[in-house]
């Protein structure tokens, strides 16, 4: 077993990445400090709650816990308001308590809805993600939880961290392909934005790590939770530094948004949007050859890096300017200086991205 | 002006009170360190919006503010999922970013709702307090912001502190009587809990203070946030100590919830809820004679001590079931061991609760 620290002061908490690990969630949860008098819930979705939604009550219940669970359509669209009121009225049912606490099991919808009702039940009750997707070791890392407002992606939420995450690296087993390259997106990002060596390693193992090799895969998540940990322990809020986190996202983000969340894969997006923003770096000054650089990593690990043509580049703008990263008036870039290295941009001309949005929808090269 | 700090470290805050204060807001909220480039969400009703809403855009628009407002209906009902949801597409449509603020101006029920916007609005955004109503002046200090669920009050929320607490004597002046005297409810409480020579000013000059006299009212809410920021000082997150803050809130609650939000005002409630706390001091063997005096207290201050028959006391134990304060199996209960000294009780026997609702439903002395 794999195991990191986010080291947050008293919010710290541990990851634990290994085979094996849900057997033991009951235990976890003791190790964790929740109460056993006080009923736990359990989030999961329709595609990841009938394989280990009953191992996991089981374990719970023989560590002495009580268990509701509430099951929730899989897919982004569940990220709404409509859905978490119908997860908080579970939990009123189930008489949770303010020594309760909430079990994400599942992606990283699951973890941001059910982080959102652990955020806000009672002002706050305990909480742990129990990642089944790759795409996973990024949301359940950091607090980051919210759901959507029909008008943008994560309008509301919270920074609320968890009291332990869990990964246990069976339950990827049957992920489906797309859902692989799609988390693979997020760990190729952690080494463009801070670790050179392990972009390359990942566009080198990319066909083990698109198997699933547990060896590779487990070095994996260890070194892009690493990574992740590394950020938020600097900058746990996002006032300035954690931003760099966001590589891709803001183009990602209207990307899901214009297409109807759920069109293209979270990590999909984002990797179109990481070809973005090193179109823009080049546009900026910066080297081409990065650009050429992040597409091959892109490519080799299944991830599409060019938009199809019928987005339209004037919805996407619009999308954007409701994104967080729209701030004071400007538009906010992380963008690539190298592979393995980032700024954060807090200037760039509308004009310029539009010229990107342009050149990701052109066929061939871009130039 | 009168002026007190929240001490909480960061997060500390200002609480000014006095006269004509909301003449000079739009330098406040620079003084509070809010971007003038940033929009500001200005939340307030349907009572309240008629009179300062005007007053306020125009002292915000002149510091050079651009200004967004969202008037919801006056009451209760307002502190809805539903109307959380309408106010946070304003805030969108506005072009709100994460260095915009919301301004609370109204009573507890827009204090709530607004801070659990501007909690909640891209992970948090800035906040200021401008209650209109003496009861808000308990509910605006302390960060504790939520909407109601229909299954329990302010079931979802945060712990969210403003960045300051603007308070303008001058609007108090059109408050009806019972919203006085429901006010008071929550001024002479902190008397109650914490310093009996105020709890017995408050019964001394409850004429001027029903009557809105400005330096006996300035002089009370002072004393009563002052008492509120050291308790929340010593326990931000209700951990502890801070539940002192909930005498007569358990039963208090119970009978808002029953009666529909809205039938009894929440000061009425919580002052039936004190009297109730108060006859259960008796009943675990503490002087009847704090019963006497507490009801004298609240009866000079024209508020209710007991439970219209028509209430049911199934009905009200069922709704504590789903309370807060309802801990890993037990009941909780902030009761008084003398006039300005609680206790906190958290093995309270549910047979107990059951006869002091009995109790408060008696005609004549309830012994």
């Amino acid at each position: 077993m794999r195991s990191i620290t986010v080291d947050l002061g008293e919010r710290s908490y541990p990851i634990y990445i290994g085979s094996g690990l849900l057997q033991s969630i009951g235990e976890r949860c003791t190790e964790a400090g929740f109460a056993q008098r006080s009923p736990l819930l359990v989030v999961s979705d329709t595609e990841v709650a009938p394989r280990y939604l009953e191992q996991v009550e089981t374990s719970l219940r023989s560590s002495g816990y009580t268990v509701v669970s509430h099951v929730i359509q899989a897919g982004e669209a569940s990220k709404s308001l409509a859905v978490y009121e119908e997860v908080i009225t579970t939990a009123i049912q189930g008489g949770l308590d303010r020594s309760s606490a909430v079990l994400a099991l599942g992606g990283g919808v699951v973890g941001d809805l059910a982080g959102f009702v652990a955020a806000s039940y009672m002002r706050g009750i305990g909480f742990m993600q129990i990642p089944t997707t790759i795409l996973a070791h990024d949301s359940s890392v950091g607090g980051k939880v919210a759901v959507n407002h029909p008008l943008a992606k994560n309008m509301l939420g919270a920074f609320y961290q968890p009291s332990m995450v869990l990964y246990d690296l069976d339950t990827l087993a049957t992920l489906p392909p797309r859902q692989v390259a799609s988390g693979l997106a997020e760990v190729v990002k952690h080494g463009l934005i801070l670790d050179r060596e392990f972009a390359y390693w990942c566009q080198g193992h990319a066909e083990e790590l698109l198997a699933l090799d547990p060896e590779a895969l487990g070095y994996a998540l260890e070194r892009g939770c690493a990574i992740k940990a590394e950020v938020i322990g600097g900058d746990e809020r996002e006032h300035g530094q954690r931003a760099i986190l966001n590589l891709g996202h803001t183009i990602g983000h209207a990307i899901e948004a214009v297409g109807g969340y759920g069109t293209f894969l979270h990590g999909e997006a984002i990797a179109i949007g990481m070809a973005g923003s090193a179109l823009l770096a080049a546009k900026l000054g910066r080297d081409r050859q990065i650009y050429e650089d992040t597409v091959s990593m892109l490519t080799a690990l299944s991830l599409p890096t060019r938009l199809p043509s019928q987005y339209s580049g004037e919805e996407l703008m619009e999308a954007m300017m409701h994104d967080k990263k729209f701030k004071e008036g400007r538009m906010t870039f992380i963008v690539p200086e190298a592979i393995g290295e980032v700024s954060i941009i807090s200037d760039v001309q509308a004009s310029d991205v539009s010229e990107v949005i342009a050149q990701l929808k052109k066929e061939g090269s871009p130039w």
